[in-house]
């Protein structure tokens, strides 16, 4: 009697996740056994998440309980950490147990990546978690509040958000509509509040459209953003920034959106990687063990061009769907599919009311780009979880 | 022709804004000139600051603004901060201008006592103003937030609050009530949460009725707060606390409610002070200057036996009136009043629809000495504001 193959599957982000629904869906009873592990018992929307960062919107709307979107009796789910990844053994040592596997599917998501800028691992904040989002949030409400007993200490309500990409130029967004509702409930000038966005590029957004970045940074400019493009952090302190022009600025508040790569336990699992990512084939498998899959952040397609796609949800949850076709292509010895990621349309939001966008060869900015921001937002939900879930997250 | 006096009157807490308001109802037009100084443009309900400090409830319901109290076609109102009192040349200095008076009412308020216990004033904070419990709110959420990221330090989910009067126990209350809600918040197990109270006194709330002091004790600890009564802080680190016994506890937040003493400017002015209060004649006026009324923390009433009777919202207010009723004696020549303090109850909340109360020989307890407590809050909501006051602050 042959035993049943063996899917686990690390990580619950869009790649994993889909995977995982993509795989409960297809696979027949009793032809695999699919383990699911993530280290909390929650899938977070990470697109969404510069809305609870910033405090524009709760945490709870950013996340979604596994138990409501695996069914148990198809799928086992493991609330553990993974601690390392053996390709050799066919085995995945977890904080409390180990788990084998035939086929492994790595979701891990990306890590921040500080390109070796001192300081900024242990001063700066970051947006990947809602853990990390609740603490930003926190952090920023904290700052008025003491700013308030020291209100010499401007340095308090002066924000820094490093990068300017998508994460960035989001966040900012939140933040500087947020900025007016805080000022008033702690009795601050909003005259006084300052936020600072920061990127190493010779523009905000590099590679988006240079008309829709240009409406961006004006949108935001009025809002009170000070824009510093084309200007790197050198250095983060306890106190603040160093520039490399040597200006410092004295800030309470660092949040460091400038990059993401891969996760450490790829590398020290002997996959070759760059940026801590992986280079999959057609498949989306390893060169080094076709019985590995990767997704999302922890993988780098290339385009035509043989340039990497940037690391987003669209491209993570088009994985996860070409992934789980190709395991019950490989249980069931049938042919599998080569992955070509499908570009949907790109939209940033700018805070309420504001985005831009692009879609095929259209432009988007203002309302109706904010509309299309809430369009992609509900796409996924009710991929994943249907009506109820698009209705529970008060997206409708 | 000769000038109408003027009426200074320092600070719109309980004792100043009675004042203010008795004044505004019983003088004739141009009968004096009075102006109320404050360094906030609202006035704070004192004994409801212990909710929004442990983020029960917004801290705009702790307050009001002076403008919906104050009549200013009869009242000059100056936000400002004083800088000194100047009894021999009847003058105040504020931070950006000077007063003249015929007639001065302090009404500063008191100060945190620390006793000399060292690092208090530096590492903990005090439940004295809306900045102050604006403050502990965020602090306490923020430990929670930085919990998450470092789930090693239980410090950071470790309370202390120093000193088991009212404001202590009151405010002991709402936090225990907080902690499950901030637990599910950000999803931390709440048998990891300590909150320690710790009171030098051989009892909690001394000099109330011990029945009912035995009773408070079992509600909060039931709701697991750890008690360490006749046990002081020997000393307060930027880590937690460390106790005459030679315990330490580590704590993020160490909130201090152990001592009020009256503002240090009192002493600078040259009055004669114990614990920085002023001890009034029965007018409720300094044995200095006659021209001088003092409400509030900053002043002592002896009761019969000699003692001063504790600082209380019951007895600032009891004061305000006198003190408006012998300012308008003082000016139309008429016989005053003697202060006389008339105990109309005390009431402890212990949290959500639990307090303990003595009102005449009867105590009470549980959700009748609960809504005992709300009545107090109406009545003096409507002794300020009337029914238009109760309604906003919702107390009703």
């Amino acid at each position: 009697m042959s035993r049943i193959p063996r899917i686990v599957i690390l990580g619950a982000g869009y790649g994993g996740i889909v995977t995982a629904i993509g795989l409960q869906k297809e696979l027949n009873y009793n032809e695999a056994d699919v383990t699911l592990v993530n280290k909390h018992d929650y899938h977070y929307i990470t697109t969404h998440l510069h809305m609870p960062a910033a405090g524009t919107d709760n945490p709870e709307n950013a996340r979604v309980d596994i138990s409501k979107l695996i069914d148990e009796f198809k799928i086992d789910f493991v609330k553990s950490t993974v601690v390392q990844i053996r390709p050799h053994d066919k085995k995945i040592i977890l904080e409390d147990s180990t788990l084998s596997y035939d086929y492994l599917v790595v979701g891990l998501g990306g890590e921040p990546e500080t390109f070796g800028i001192p300081g900024l691992r242990e001063y700066a904040m970051n947006i990947r978690s809602i853990n990390s989002v609740r603490l930003i949030r926190e952090h920023i409400e904290y700052q008025f509040a003491k700013f308030k007993r020291e209100p010499g200490r401007t340095d308090y309500i002066t924000f820094v958000v490093g990068g300017a990409g998508f994460t960035g130029i989001e966040f900012i967004g939140e933040l500087a509509d947020r900025v007016p509702e805080l000022c008033r409930e702690f009795d601050v000038d909003p005259a006084l509040v300052k936020i600072y966005n920061i990127e190493a590029s010779p523009t905000a957004l590099p590679g988006f459209d240079p008309e829709l970045v240009e409406y961006a940074m004006q949108v935001l400019s009025k809002k009170g953003v000070v824009f510093k493009i084309a200007s790197a952090i050198k250095e983060c302190t306890p106190d603040g920034v160093v520039l490399m022009d040597g200006e410092v600025i004295k800030s309470g508040t660092v949040v460091w959106t400038g990059g993401v790569r891969g996760n450490r336990m790829l590398e020290e699992a002997g996959f070759e990687t760059m940026r801590g990512r992986i280079v999959v084939d057609q498949m989306l498998r390893t060169k080094e063990f076709d019985n590995v899959y990767v997704v999302g952040d922890c993988s780098i397609v290339l385009n035509e061009d043989g340039k990497p796609y940037p690391p987003t949800a669209q491209i993570a949850t088009q994985q996860g769907e070409i992934v789980a076709y190709n395991l019950v292509a490989a249980i069931r010895n049938t042919p599998m599919k080569e992955f070509k990621f499908i570009n949907r349309g790109v939209v940033a939001s700018l805070g309420k009311n504001e985005a831009i966008g692009v879609v095929g060869d259209r432009k988007f900015k203002g309302t109706v780009a904010a509309m299309l921001k809430k369009a992609v937002d509900i796409r996924y939900l009710y991929k994943i979880g249907g009506i109820p879930l698009v209705i529970k997250k008060g997206r409708l």
